[in-house]
């Protein structure tokens, strides 16, 4: 060993030994959660019933935009089937939601270019105006970013149709910071090609790959701009966009019938067991109830709306009682608007609630490799080093805790002193299937679902059991 | 901190002792590591080759059974693609291999039941004998095990099918734990029967859930005991034959047209780029090139050829010179018969090459989860150690690297004193596809398969710049 590295191995040493300080956990009580999560594990891969739950959601329900019949049907089942499970309390919580709605398929044509005429695959983005019956017609310009349209101006862009064109950057290992990477062009798109005078947009499909398949999601309008409206196209049709406009101008015609109806009621549906020491102090698991309009919502986010239900089940079947309050939340309104959070966040604070954390699963429901944990300074600076010990029993099933995201429904919890947990499943296949046509129950694996629900239900176990 | 608490974290403290003083990267090395390991993966995300290489493996060439000639054109379609890698060799390796063929497609029949006929999915079994045009006919009796059969005698067995019906444990977290807690009924379930007078065995697919999709596999059948026809029924069959048992016999009808065909030349195929300082001292990289007969044979393993070869590719695309000799061989008849697994060890043997290590990938092309470890305990106790400061820059890619199994092919060389290495990626879908119609092409992601050959080559990068 030489002198470098001796003065890594002390290094490496030292910043070993925070970590060790902090465990809390003796080896007999490690002994006994190990089997206790391992008696979670043996439930949840046994006798889970998150699958069936997702069949029923997926197959019989089906796409659950908010102020839809099937959003509406989502939350009466879904109460159904909490209500079966002995919990203390299932409720509904009132919030209300905007009614988007796509209405006939839409129609995105290479109207003119060296091949003549293509239909192109494409979703509406959700939010977005139609184009009228009439559709629109205008010569196609290519940008990168937001930023190119202001080296671009008004001079190129007015009366034209901007084709978002920037991909996925596939060395992200984590696909979720390659869609981070992408996202603004989809959501902040058209209100900034609109300040350049644009007539309507298009946006490569925030997805992982190359293929046919087109991505719908919300857009957000900034006011005092004109509403322009947008389309997603598959990642091959923008490729072959990009190859044809690269030779010559190209005409698109786009006709859409989307349109924003009048807002609607709806609910959070809650079910919980009450604790048996601290009642008034709560954990929060949940998923979002709501999806698209397009596939089945399978793995956005039915998966995290059914193994956040499975949480209870499996702790009603192993008749555990926790100490503290653990509440499953599916929350309305995700996609479009996010007023189920907002909603839960509003009453938690009114009431004065408790929260000792919120875990959301909205990442797919993939075999899990962690979770990732965020917080007011303060708070993520207290908590989530008494996490750190938890590792030891956790990481036999492959399971890191690591700083990063909560979840969107439960970010308005974290100024109220909440720490926000995400359930972290692998994110390889995620941007294969979100948001499309082919976010359906058979892309979702039994046993990956499964696994899911039994590290949330294990995270829960040792939050209740410790405290944080 | 209680008494018990702070001995636990001495305890700790000493555990991670070894480790640490292992350590024999300096931070500065550690650094250069980390970048060139980005590097890797940044090229085999955005330049790989595995995945065109596996389309053209699977949907051109298909399924490639030992003795096919399938199996031939892919022999000459790697050594092809080899060759146009710059490599500074790219040979045959020949090999004698077994030929059995299918034949017509099997027929499986609940001839006699409370329900009537019923046709069941099934496969006959690899190597199994077939049972003439004729078919047989037989009263089914159900076995949980093995050694259920000698407790059941010749009196229950004689003249009759068993089906062994003991299905995988789903407890099980990582699934190749429950196959080989099933596996032996495959296996050896066919001999064990005929000790008893069975005239045909049925075994429960292979398979992590129910469905309708059968699974074939290998059988042996025991010198000195009569050779009978064996065929796996899908699992949903299973359940649906053990209910059927629960209320009155069954009859059976089974006719399948398998047979073993004379045996035929085959090869390896090789391909290496020699070590600039220890060009005798060799790190093997491997899958192996044949399939079973049905579906394409794309995790199994389909997967493991392409990143092998892309371990080549992705080294001379980034013009790294290795110290060591890398070696790539793509192995032939792992599935029936191990014959270039074993004729790649004896011709080691034979020219007393040194071999560093061996590392296979056959066990999907799923996202990467690190590797696991094998060698005889000299072998083992002396190099394994020497791996873990490699943990440093291989766990930000999720990657481990525990005490386990090194493949098949590779096996031969434990003998002769060479580490293998298990390439492990996610373990939780492989047995939705192995050895049926299901393995095809459409079933890998792109991604997934690609961080396999990043993370494969990694670590043959840690190998040859550290050695062991």
């Amino acid at each position: 060993m030489n002198r470098k590295t001796f003065l890594y191995t002390i290094y490496l040493f030292l910043s070993v030994l925070p970590t060790v300080s902090l465990f809390s956990q003796s080896k007999t009580e490690a002994d006994i959660d190990a089997r206790f999560i391992r008696q979670i594990h043996d439930v949840a891969l046994t006798e889970g019933r998150c699958h069936p739950w997702l069949h029923h959601l997926t197959k019989k329900i089906g796409a659950r935009l908010a102020g839809s019949p099937q959003a509406a049907a989502a939350v009466e089942y879904t109460f159904q089937m909490l209500d079966t499970l002995g919990l203390d309390s299932v409720w509904l919580q009132p919030c209300t939601v905007p009614h988007w709605v796509r209405g006939e398929r839409e129609v995105v044509r290479i109207a003119q270019s060296d091949m003549g005429t293509v239909e192109l695959h494409a979703l509406a983005l959700g939010n977005s105006v139609g184009t009228g019956d009439g559709g629109i017609s205008a010569e196609v310009v290519r940008a990168l970013s937001i930023d190119e349209l202001e080296k671009m101006g008004e001079a190129k862009i007015k009366g034209k149709i901007v084709f978002f064109d920037r991909p996925f950057d596939a060395t992200k290992i984590n696909t979720f910071e390659a869609y981070g990477g992408a996202v603004d062009q989809r959501g902040s798109g058209a209100s900034e090609a609109a300040k350049y005078g644009a007539v309507g947009v298009l946006v490569r499909s925030m997805a992982s790959g190359l293929n046919d398949v087109p991505h719908t999601g919300g857009l957000q309008y900034k006011d005092g701009l004109p509403k322009i409206p947008a389309c997603a196209i598959s990642t091959n049709d923008a490729e072959l966009l990009g190859q044809l406009l690269k030779k010559s101008p190209v005409k698109v015609f786009m006709r859409t019938n989307c349109e924003l109806l009048a807002e609607r009621p709806s609910f959070n549906v809650i079910g919980e067991i009450r604790g048996s020491e601290h009642p008034e102090e709560i954990i929060v698991v949940g998923g979002h109830l709501d999806s698209w309009d397009v596939g089945e919502g399978a793995h956005d986010d039915g998966a995290g709306c059914v193994q956040s239900m499975d949480v209870l089940q499996v702790f009603k079947r192993l008749n555990y009682k926790p100490k503290h309050t653990i509440r499953c939340v599916l929350f309305m309104n995700e996609e479009n608007g996010l007023r189920g959070g907002t909603a839960y966040g509003d009453e938690a604070k009114r009431k004065g609630e408790k929260h000792m954390a919120a875990i959301e699963s909205d990442r797919g429901g993939f075999t899990p490799r962690g979770f990732t944990v965020d917080g007011e300074t303060d708070v993520f600076a207290e908590k989530f080093p008494l996490m750190q010990p938890w590792l030891t029993v956790l990481e036999p099933y492959g399971l890191h805790i690591k700083k990063g995201g909560g979840g969107a429904d439960i970010s308005p919890l974290k100024k109220q002193g909440v720490l926000l947990i995400g359930f972290e499943p692998d994110s390889q296949r995620y941007f294969d299937y979100h948001h499309t046509t082919a976010d359906i129950f058979e892309a979702v694996n039994k046993r990956e679902l499964e696994l899911g629900t039994a590290a949330i239900t294990s995270l829960i176990f040792l939050m209740d059991k410790y405290g944080l």
